[in-house]
């Protein structure tokens, strides 16, 4: 097991499967030292944890808490194209889109539960950039979408 | 003619001119091995394929040839900076912005139409990471806006 | 002062101070030969130029000036870890959130005050990609929010 998934389990956190590519598109990219992921939703055992719109129906905390599968997720898409997460040199750049109502303001605390989860997992290489954005919507009306760009050995 | 043209022309779809250049910013730029677009329109003979929103007068199919449209004019955007499009060694992202009412949630099915787009393309090149969200509007009122970056010899 | 920093005076602007790295993430991170920022607020002095969203309180032509403000704030984040500003190469992609209702279609014209910034301070080589989208809500309600991705020596 590496060490990032190591700290992980510690915080009780696992990291899934990457779904499945489909024919289109797949959960990540790598190309160079970079790998790109997919947008991810937060999925867990193939459900979405959540429904809705931050400010109508999701509170924060709930959002944090998808922010955070988000983030797992990504890991995984991350693990799927280079294996051993150790590999991973540092966290560059999230994107956060949280489905929001106009009136919602509050995108970076539930963005931290991304960024906090990063943190947990990489430690000092997992402090990276990040844009935190409210969208009106989000596929399959997921109230967060997280993707990511890695350096990686 | 490229490969990546010929294999467009098969599926009935030829490669625009890009855009002309603006004072303020470029429809594409190279660094490294990489090339950034900016975020295209579906504009076909400077118009507009459609413009509202997909879940109030814009149907998840026209925003779907919309999307196909923008992807076009995204390789449009590449070929202006790389010349020859079999340089292309990989499509590494797509962001697709679908303009959506808040209770449209299919931005996937509409985002196909980019990523099937760069499959005809590019084939196993043209395998991406992707992110769709949805967002309340978009310049000039169009459904669907695509950005990319790809990787080039 | 680096001529970037000369040439932002001679226009009257000066390159604040990036906000102190908070806990979670920072206001950018360098890789290679790149630096990506976080997405910046039109935030001046520690106060925002405005909220709220456009075509609904804030007017294009102040939400062009929180574009700039933006844009002057990436600039710092990337010159809080190049440190000397005449480093960068290109300015290569410029992602700009505009708070709209679903009948503002004027982003681009709002995402001009960043990128005219660009032009200002690194001449041909702040030319850069660029995405413009609208969106329903911001952090703090900020009426714009900029990342940038920079090309470094």
């Amino acid at each position: 097991m590496s060490a990032v998934e190591s700290r992980l389990a510690e915080a009780g956190h696992t990291v899934p499967e990457a779904p499945a590519p489909v024919a289109v598109y797949v959960p990540a990219v790598r190309t160079g030292s970079y790998v790109y992921t997919s947008g991810q939703l937060p999925l867990s055992g193939g459900e979405l944890l959540a429904t809705g719109k931050v400010g109508d129906g999701v509170d924060p905390q709930l959002a944090y808490d998808c922010a955070r599968q988000c983030a797992l997720n990504a890991i995984a898409a991350v693990k799927s194209v280079v294996g051993d997460l150790d590999e991973v040199v540092r966290v560059v750049k999230a994107t956060v889109f949280v489905a929001s109502t106009p009136d919602f303001t509050g995108q970076p605390a539930v963005a931290n539960g991304a960024s906090e989860l990063f943190g947990t997992a990489f430690g000092d290489a997992g402090q990276h950039a990040r844009s935190a954005v409210g969208v009106p919507v989000l596929p399959l009306d997921a109230p967060v979408e997280v993707e990511l760009v890695v350096e990686v050995r």
